[in-house]
């Protein structure tokens, strides 16, 4: 019922990033998708697999020094339900290998829905006597336009199966100030976002002073990262927008507390596709991928204060 | 490149009424359910194929007095990627009966995620060679708090593949207000909203004068329907909260134009359970969703001048 589960990690493994697995078919080595293609065509079914072999391959490879990934669910509706197969497949792999698992789904609707969304991502659902358990992830990105009656049915399952939600409050996006920095009462709808975000945590804080629901603030926005952090003081951030879409370590510093905490950033294609940058091997890609993770862990740690 | 596909059906059918899928596993009948279970036990693999079987006889009961379904993705994601594979499955058949599909998804994301939503759902994604269709709808519903980045994806689409996007605008919840109610210089987060659906949409209006851009505006707010009409010329309304939410087909007269078109009002508990409400046998759930998706018609276009 907070995110001293995740924080916990972070602590131990000194490392408050989280490796996004967003994983588009042409990230894959060709070696790993030949395979697949050649047992099953160029099908959805194989796309799929190649993904998951691609996926495992990264979890192993880094899952002694990250404390999380954080799937986007958008690569893999995109292979149909083999790719949704392969989802579910990911999350239950990445807790086997004692990582923490960010599904980032922003999911968003009311009452009954959402409650459907809840046990679907995070909760479980009966089938006739049986207790069913779908994705298992750990954490949710949702978002909060739709209210309180979006986010309620969460927070009963995050008390329930300790369980987190990161709600958008200000997105890595250039247009994000399009509906997010437009001033309600001379309050950015973003501030307002986050202050509901407070309010929604309340009664769910862990020992670290931190609540089930985060915020997802990007990197991209250095000075809304500071101002936030100091706004609420109760929310964890999820931080994207790091390296690829332009956020600096040192303008993140501003999303951790005095003790190094409160923020996990997230790195996606970089530490994915590091093996096309170094230009080594394709076979080596998830070597590549972890001296990429280790390269953010240490960029990132350079300029806050965790023990 | 606009909604002009589905309007023509309207039309056609008379009848500006969309059914929800939104297939909980008590709404089927037990006699669907236990030859299922009967052969794969009490699993989401059992619930998913009782929850096509149950679509497939709703659809098979209304596709020639009905112009649209509408499957909510999250009842789908409840039963995992069985689930998934019963909504790709739904899609494909009531297009199949010559049904406009709209996946409720309220999906949201930026830049290249947001292009691998609208591939899944509304596109197509290339695996090796091969161009694969995963899901195949004809409109999806989106989320607009991302901005422009978040619906430009899905514009290229629906220019080029003639399908359509509902942007959330007033949502049909008690506690919508806590956000969208409130004033940006004097105008309604809603309507902020609302503004920018007809600004996406501008480039894309068809014959009937609506663009590809619509909006989600509950019927248990009358008044904000009938403001918003008058507001976005150009935007279609899907009007979730008919009926079980408590909008009345009066309230919802306001969200037409004078033709009687420019909305589509859904409803999903009240036709999926008619039979329970009748009380007739269950073997008779598909007619009575029938009789009931006539009766809402018939309220509906009561009170609305469609020829």
């Amino acid at each position: 019922m907070s995110f001293d589960r995740l924080i916990k990690k972070i602590i131990e493994t000194k490392n408050p990033t989280v490796v996004g697995l967003d994983p588009k078919l042409e990230y894959v080595p060709d070696y790993i998708k030949n395979e697949f293609f050649n047992a099953d065509g160029m099908t959805l079914k194989a796309a799929a697999k190649s993904i998951f072999l691609f996926n495992q391959l990264i979890i192993d490879s880094i899952c002694d020094i990250v404390p999380a990934i954080k799937p986007q669910a958008a690569y893999y509706e995109m292979y149909g339900h083999y790719g949704v197969k392969t989802l579910e497949k990911t999350i239950r792999y990445a807790k086997l290998k004692g990582m923490f698992v960010i599904t980032d789904g922003k999911r968003n609707d009311i009452g009954a829905t959402m409650e459907a969304y809840t046990s679907a991502h995070l909760g479980t659902v009966m089938v006739g006597d049986t207790e069913c358990e779908p994705f298992a992830a750990d954490a949710l990105t949702v978002n909060g336009y739709l209210g309180t009656d979006g986010i309620d049915p969460l927070l009963k399952v995050c008390a329930e199966k300790d369980k987190g939600i990161y709600v958008l409050v200000k997105t890595s996006n250039k247009s994000s100030g399009e509906l997010q920095d437009k001033l309600i009462d001379g309050t950015p709808v973003y501030a307002v976002m986050g202050d509901m975000c407070e309010k929604w945590g309340e009664n769910q804080i862990g020992e670290y002073g931190y609540s089930s629901v985060g915020a997802v603030v990007g990197a991209t926005y250095p000075e809304q990262l500071s101002e936030l952090r100091k706004r609420l003081p109760h929310t964890m951030f999820l931080v994207p927008g790091y390296g690829a879409q332009g956020g600096g370590a040192e303008g993140i510093a501003g999303a951790f507390d005095k003790n190094g905490l409160g923020a996990i950033v997230n790195s996606s294609r970089a530490i994915m596709c590091a093996y096309k940058k170094e230009n080594c091997p394709e076979t080596e890609f998830a070597e590549a991928a972890r001296r990429e993770a280790i390269r953010m862990r240490d960029d990132i740690t350079s300029f806050i204060n965790l023990k």
